[in-house]
C-alpha cells in the first residue's frame, strides 16, 4: 500500500508532525510505502500562485495520486486549517481524492476547536470526492507538551486516539451494499 | 440486507419524497428489505418534545437501529436540512449512525443551495458515527416538476444522478487498509 | 425596543432556558417589552408539518416579525442546533431576521460543541438575513449544574459571559460606513 | 475612511480582482483611502512559513489593523476560500476584524459554490472577531466573461449587486439596542 502523509504547519518543529511522524511509524510497520511531504518546505511561490507546472509540486501532486491512503495533518488557525495545507489541496484535480482512504489528524489550542475538522476540513476533502474518511484525530495542544529535551511530545491518551484510529483503517467493510442485479439495473438506465 | 428510508419534508406530497420513492424502488429490485419513514406522520408532541419512550418513535429508531442502509431525504430550507429532520435525528443514540451506509438526497429552490448537504447535513452525519456516506443526490425544484395529473415527477436527468448514485453503493470497497500486522501491533498498544 | 426570546430546547426545564430568563431579567431592567417563546409548547402537528396559518404559530411568527432583538437559545445536539429550533426557523419568511439584532445563546456537553454556533447556527441566520449578530454565548453543561432544590443554575463564568455579550448590544456602531455620495452613486446606478 | 481591499486570487489576472476593482473606485468615489493587497505578490516563503515579522508581511498587516473596512476578494476552490487566502488570515491577530466591517466578495464555477461564503468564510471571520459583516457578493464565472481585449469584465447583473452591497454599507444601523441603564448594569456585575 502507497500511504502520502502531508505536514500543513508552517512552523517546524509541530505539534501535528509530531502526530503524523507516529502514524508513519505505524504504516511502515505494516509494510506501507510512505512518503511525507512537508508543504511548508515545497517551492512557496508555485504553490502560492497555482503554479502546478512547478516540478517539485509536480512530484508531491503524483505522489498523493499514487497513493491508496492519505494522511492529513494541519493546526486549527481561525476555526478552520491551515492556509498552507488549502493552498496545496487547492492544486489537486477537481476529484484528486476520489477513490482514496483520508485520515485527518488536527492539532488545536482547545477543545474548542474540534468541530472545526468536521465543518470546514470534510465538506473540503468531500468536493475532492472523498468517501472513505476514517475518524479523525483531534489533538489538544496541552496533550502535546514539550518534553526535556525541548520537543513536543504526545501524551499516550493522544497515542491512544491515534492507534483508535489506526484500527480503523483496519476494520472489515461491507464490500457491496447491493446485490449485483441492481448493479446491472443501474448500468443499463445509465446507458 | 435492510434499508431505512427518511422522509425529511414536512409536506406532502414533496419533492423529496419522489426521489425517495425513486430510490425504494431500486432497492426492492434489489431485494432489499425497505422502510420507509414519513417523519411528519410521527407523532408530533413526542418528536418535538424529545420523548423517545413513545412507541412509535421506539418503533422508528428500532428501524434505523436494524438497518445497514440509510437513505435521508429532506428540502433545503435556509441554507439547512429540515427541522423536521433534525428532530428525529436528534433522537437517535450518540453513536446511532455507526457501521451504517448513508445515502443523502436533497432537493431546493436552485443550484445555491446544493453545499448545504456538505456543509449542514453530513457533519451531523459525522456526528452520529456515520462513516460510508455515498454520493449524496442534489436535485433542483425545476428538475422535479409537476406532471399533468399534478403529481411532482423527476426529470431524466435528475433520475440519471439517483441512478449513479446507487451504483456507487454498488462499488467494491477495499475491504482493509491496513496488513493484520499492524492491527495486531495497535490491539497490543490499545490494551 | 421589542425583543422576543426564543427557547429552543425540547426538554422543560431546560440549561438553555435558564440563560434565557436571565437576559429576559436584563433587558426588562433596560425596559425592552419581552415575549419569551418555548418552542416546545407550540402546537406540534402544525410546527411539524409547517402549517403557517395556525393561529398561534402566527401569533409567534408575528412577534418575532415585530421585534428588534431575537434572543435564541438552543442546546448543541449532533454538532448542531436543536431540530426543535430549526422548524420554527423553517416558517420565518425569506427575509424574516433582516434588520433585526439577533444574540445566539447555546449549551453543550462540551466546550468542544463550541464551533456549532458559528458553523451550524450563524449561517441559518445569515440565510434569514440577519446582518447584526452579537458575540454568541456557549456555556458548556458542567456551568450550569442543579443547585440544592434541583433546579439548573448558571456558575458566575456563565454569568459574566452573558453579560458581556449584553454589553456588546449597548456598544456604539459606526452609523454609515460611507458617504452620502456613494450613496448617491450607487442609488444612481441602482436605477 | 480607511480601507483595506484583500485580493485573495492565486492567478493575475482574475475574476475576483475585477470585483475588487470595481469596489475600490466606488470607495475613492466616496474619499476612502483604500489600500489593496495583492495577496499573491507578499513574500511567499514568509506567508507560507507563518514569518510574521517579514517587513512586507508587517506592512500589510498594519494595513489592516488601521482598517475601518476590509474588502475581502476570493475564488472559491473546492468548496471554500483560497489557501492563499486563509495563508494570509492566519497570519492576522486573534482578534483581528474586531470593530472592522467586512464585506465578502467571491467567484465560483457556479451558483453552486455560493453557500461557501456563509459556511466556510464566515466562520473565520467570525473567529477574528468581525460582527459587522455587510451582504456578501457572489459572482458566477459565466457573469465575468472575457471581453474583446481579453479582460474579465463584469457584466451588468454583477455590477448591480455589487452596488446592492455598498449601498449595504451606507445603511444607518440603530446606534444602541440597549438603553444606557442596562450598560450601567451590566459594567457593574462585570467588575
Amino acid at each position: 500500500m502507497n500511504a502520502v502523509l502531508l505536514s500543513g504547519s508552517p512552523s517546524a518543529p509541530s505539534r501535528s508532525s509530531v502526530l503524523l511522524a507516529h502514524v508513519r511509524q505505524r504504516l511502515e510497520e505494516s509494510d506501507a510505502r510512505c512518503h511525507t511531504i512537508a508543504l511548508r518546505e515545497l517551492p512557496p511561490r508555485a504553490l502560492l500562485q497555482a503554479d502546478a507546472r512547478d516540478p517539485e509540486l509536480q512530484r508531491a501532486l503524483a505522489q498523493v495520486a499514487g497513493a491508496e491512503l492519505v494522511v492529513i495533518a494541519t493546526p486549527i488557525y481561525k476555526a478552520a486549517y491551515s492556509g498552507l495545507l488549502k493552498a496545496f489541496l487547492d492544486l489537486l484535480p477537481q476529484d484528486g481524492l476520489r477513490g482514496k482512504a483520508v485520515l485527518p489528524l488536527a492539532t488545536g489550542g482547545s477543545l474548542a476547536h474540534l468541530l472545526a475538522i468536521d465543518y470546514a476540513l470534510k465538506p473540503v476533502l468531500h468536493a475532492l470526492g472523498a468517501r472513505q474518511i476514517a475518524d479523525a484525530v483531534f489533538v489538544a495542544d496541552t496533550q502535546l507538551p514539550r518534553n526535556a529535551e525541548g520537543r513536543y511530545e504526545a501524551e499516550p491518551a493522544a497515542i491512544d486516539r491515534l492507534e483508535q484510529a489506526l484500527l480503523g483503517l483496519c476494520e472489515p467493510v461491507p464490500q457491496r451494499y447491493l446485490a449485483p442485479r441492481v448493479l446491472a439495473a443501474a448500468a443499463l438506465a445509465a446507458c
